[in-house]
């Protein structure tokens, strides 16, 4: 696994488990909607996420898209398939969503390296 | 079809028309590309229609809702596969998408009262 | 009760129990938390709604500024106060919030002369 | 003078006068402010309309689009011009825009047919 | 004072200095009416403050986000009272606003572990 | 040329390249689209950049200014004008646009400094 994605996802962690440290039942429900929503259900777990992934990215949310990336990778997305989702979210949000496609592609490509 | 749907397109099309008679080679570039995007590719075009479908709704754009609505259904989305897009743009958006996602309810149900 | 604020809610109504007619238990669980986010705590009702109301307007949801004057109205808010927190989204969410801005105070007005 | 933009100018002028006669001090301010920065400056009052307009289009406000398009017009924007300013927002902006720039466009013409 | 926190006031400050140092009276205004808002009226500061932080994280403004806690805290803002305030903006504002919320509770124990 | 400007220059261009090595027609041809709307038209090219800076102003994309604040700079953009453009963002997109502002003028003075 990429150095920076295993520091992103311990981060992510750490500070999840933070929030959920406090005695605030809102906030959990909402992160178990969170999850529940991506489950294989009448569309497959794989085009939820892609879904998501495109919804991260006409908002730009930077870290919302390096997590979705990293769903839809071990999901077996394509290239072509990332390549058209990112097309879409570009001509939908577009050239203010070109710096995150950027980092999107960059981290694309660092997922690839290190199968 | 429904009345206001066809009352929608035809207003689309008057003003997209309006649009492209200029001599705006920019704009009429951006509109091919806007088509190219949703065709059939290494995702097919009802996923792509959903991907846009949710985009629009987390960007609260009711025009395009609407319009990827109508693309959604003339593609067979099921009831079930609609009600899992709303929810994830539901949960990435947050509540203010809610009136948006009430009309998009009500545009549904009007599709299929008009089959 | 003002004319327009009676359609409104009746029509809000109509359209939410549409969609929890359907058998989307994430959307039903969703709307459940956003009834409870606005309850007594900590912070009391009245505070919450002004919260909400704020946000509305900054994410600029007509339909959600409405409903938050209404709950505001309610719950004691008085001029001063619906001024102030109008100056507070004024500042920072700009001049675009303006036309938002006026449909509210428009809002607040036919709810004092209906009373 | 098209009668949806008398219209749009008198129902502007009876809210903003329903603002200024509340004693809401930084209301006022931001209302001159938001005049101020729109006069000849160093850059003149037609590019800076042309900058509100374009802002207006990306942030897709409706009200503030088709007043800043009544501004650009009387202070002799082209044909031209005005196709540059929206290919600019479009591509900016995506095609979220486009049901804004549809009705741009709509108001333009109605502009130059009542003249 | 935690580090960050100081490293934030400092960077802050030298950056509306340059600012301020300019002939810009319009953008001088602004920051003069970007105070006012906040002080003690019809509701008092601390209650601003929280309208300010809510309105903040809708907007995903991370530098809004850690100004406005900086001061909820100095006006002794409870947890709990924090938690609700984050629970509205994420209901408001849905998943995006998480990685926000994320940095949020990580500032404010910091606050916390500093007294 | 300011060490963080060449640095950032560097930077997106070996991720466009990053992007445009890709079998991606859709983004290549949205890629000649951004570069073609801001050419010398009916606008002069000064004018056409300055609205996509106050376009990525009042977005908040910090890429997006950084890129359009030194294309203003080679095409000889004064401080007065420049002082007027942050005017006119700040007061259509609100506080919210402040952090971004304090960057942009940060940026300004550094691209003076290394002349």
């Amino acid at each position: 696994m990429a150095e920076n994605v295993k520091k992103f996802k311990e981060e992510r962690e750490k500070l999840n488990n933070l929030i959920l440290s406090r005695d605030n039942l809102d906030i959990k429900r909402f992160f178990g909607l969170d999850s529940a929503v991506y489950r294989d259900g009448a569309l497959d777990a794989k085009t939820k996420e892609l879904l998501g992934l495109v919804a991260s990215l006409v908002l730009r949310c930077d870290d919302c898209i390096t997590y979705h990336i990293i769903q839809v990778k071990e999901l077996k997305t394509t290239d072509n398939e990332f390549d058209e989702v990112m097309s879409i979210g570009l001509i939908v949000g577009g050239s203010i969503t070109i710096p995150h496609i950027r980092r999107a592609y960059k981290l694309w490509e660092e997922l690839k390296d290190k199968r």
